[in-house]
């Protein structure tokens, strides 16, 4: 009889945030490549672009002045995906299949540095501490909106995904509703955190009650490190490619010390050691190709904050259900230029991954965690 | 007081086949794309490639070299996603939360036709109709195979699609379980059907109880027509943007005279007028933007045929649950060279789409059933 092996007989992991499957076809990665290839990126960008509407002092496309910002800047999207009140009501559904629901909200953009040629790789930990702080700003100010259920922080990063602009910069939607899938990670959540998890001395939720991704960090940071999942960790967070990896290289951060809600929860602390890992991580993946690394990346935590303060300790809060992660979705497969298409099979049936999450963590375990642009010789 | 403007006022719709829900901003469309453009579409391609691996007569990747056939030809794929069994059984999960489930089938690539140069847009409607006749056959076969539980047949078409070659072909999955996405159709499909849907008009599905699909489409062909969602309709087959559209000329194609679970259900009448539809969605297709027109397909439907005959009537079998429909998930979105990305808040929160389902479906509407390339002049 055969013994299974991971790397070689194809077989499928389940999403618990999701409920969703992963087909892992390991094998496939012997496949020869024919088809598109990704245009080199622009490299050798200018510090400042004339053209560019997020550089210092230049004009926007809805007409504004960008002011001459040292550090961060945060300002209105001119092309907002959801608009603020008032937002008149959709009329009765013409058919119960055919259902409307009314949506308001606004969209922010959010510039991680003066420089038009720096990304999250090359700025130093304290200039990322400060996106950091903005972002802690914008979730606090628009999820304390009295009208605001759920703040999405959000960047994409490469014209491959779809980023029309290449100055650093992220973006947060704030909406009057949970969008679909943060809405069914928190109800896989609360529905794990309602089940008799035995004690495993992982981190537990609010009244004491299990956390599906504080017991997961919990493992994987236990786990033999060799054959594991985990990427890189400091005091506070992992960077892991989790056991349900769709991306090739995707990778979920995450703190595994302590339930953590959300980024306004984070202490000095944390703070510090989150820039920390964003550093090593977005460096990691830099290197992986010696290419700008291209990714949408997302923060998943608490929706919003609460609308007044209800006086209760975080640990009896039972709203603070959700554990704060950020997950990376990198297209790119082989190189530089050959990614994997997430098309035909995996829109019509299932995720289907080349490599497995433990061959994706140990190459990117074996990268620098000094820029390959930043090397000396 | 405003009053709601479908395509003025940013609001979310549901899907009911997935219970996701799409938001929808259609003032979006104003918004310059100053992002990636796709490279023009490789026009005048030879009639026959000699360096093609699904060319007559030519080598493939594995060795095996075509036959030199006349229409169709089927074969396995030479880097199959899943593989035969036997497939040994993985060992127990380290954690819950880590699980693995063995996975077996077969992965088979179908030639639509000898010539390299043409598509489904540009293929007569006998042709198709041999193509249908071949997604049958292999639908008959490996759904009757003992250990597969589902066939999902699909079209990956355009290099924008991740489609490594374009002589015309689509693919055949087969696999021993059911994948999530037509999984949580199948689950939502059952859920409706025993619902307490009022007598519309509509075809019902087995037992005479509601279908979510006959229902939609008898709604959907009943509408108003200048400001529906219905792009083309014959005798049997309706072709529509769906009220929950993602992509931005997304088609739903499906049967909307009466519950068809299948293609093997198929009458043969409702076999020609398949591929008399199919190729008026293509053609509209590549109209619209005078070229190629990328997407992908699948076919959802029943899982697999009964592995044996059962000797029930069609209509008394509860297992036909599914109604047959196509998806097609096109990415063009302004021209030829500028798609929707779906990325950042798409995949880290919820799909959002920039025109209206009846903005692009009246944009389908108004295009030519004759070919750009084959018109006069
Ligand atoms: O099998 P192909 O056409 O070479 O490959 C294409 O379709 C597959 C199935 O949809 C995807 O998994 C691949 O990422 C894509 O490139
Ligand atoms: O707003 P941007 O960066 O111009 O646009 C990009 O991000 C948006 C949000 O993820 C997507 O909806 C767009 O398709 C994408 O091109």
């Amino acid at each position: 009889t055969i013994t299974f092996d991971p790397s070689t007989h194809p077989h499928r992991r389940l999403n618990p945030l999701t409920n969703e499957y992963v087909l892992v076809s390991p094998h496939r990665t012997k496949r020869p490549w024919l088809g598109q290839t990704e245009p080199p990126q622009a490299s050798n960008l200018p510090e400042y672009d004339p053209q560019c509407y997020l550089c210092p002092g230049n004009a926007r496309a809805g007409g504004q002045r960008n002011e001459t910002y040292n550090n961060t800047m945060i300002f209105e999207n001119d092309f907002a995906a959801v608009l603020p009140p008032p937002c008149p009501a959709p009329p009765p559904a013409p058919h119960p299949l055919l259902t409307t629901e009314p949506v308001h909200g606004g969209c922010d953009v959010l510039i991680f540095h003066p420089r038009h040629d720096l990304t999250l790789a090359r700025l130093s930990v304290p200039d990322i501490e400060r996106i950091i702080e903005e972002w802690r700003t914008v979730y606090k100010k628009r999820g304390t909106q009295e009208d605001i259920a759920y703040v999405q922080i959000f960047e994409n990063k490469g014209a491959m995904m779809g980023c029309s602009n290449p100055h650093p910069h992220g973006q947060v939607w704030s909406l009057s509703a949970i969008p679909s899938l943060p809405g069914s990670e928190l109800t896989n959540m609360r529905r794990y955190s309602l089940t008799d998890v035995p004690p495993s001395g992982a981190p537990r939720g609010p009244l004491g009650r299990p956390c599906m991704l504080c017991e997961y960090a919990h493992f994987e940071v236990g786990a033999s490190s060799e054959q594991g999942r985990v990427v890189v960790k400091n005091d506070d967070w992992v960077a892991l490619v989790p056991w349900w990896a769709i991306w090739p290289f995707e990778v979920m951060l995450l703190p595994y010390k302590r339930h953590v809600p959300s980024i306004a929860h984070l202490t000095p602390a944390e703070k510090s050691s989150f820039a920390d890992i964003l550093s090593k991580v977005t460096k990691r993946y830099d290197n992986l190709f010696s290419c700008s690394f291209a990714y949408s990346m997302g923060i998943h935590q608490r929706p919003v904050l609460p609308k007044e303060d209800v006086g209760l300790p975080d640990d009896q809060d039972e709203d603070n259900i959700a554990h704060l992660h950020l997950h990376f979705s990198p297209p790119l497969l082989r190189s530089a230029s050959v990614r994997k298409f997430l098309v035909g099979f995996e829109l019509m049936a299932e995720p289907q991954r080349d490599l497995t999450p433990e061959q994706a963590a140990a190459r990117l375990r074996a990268c620098s965690e000094v820029h390959y642009l930043d090397r000396d010789g």
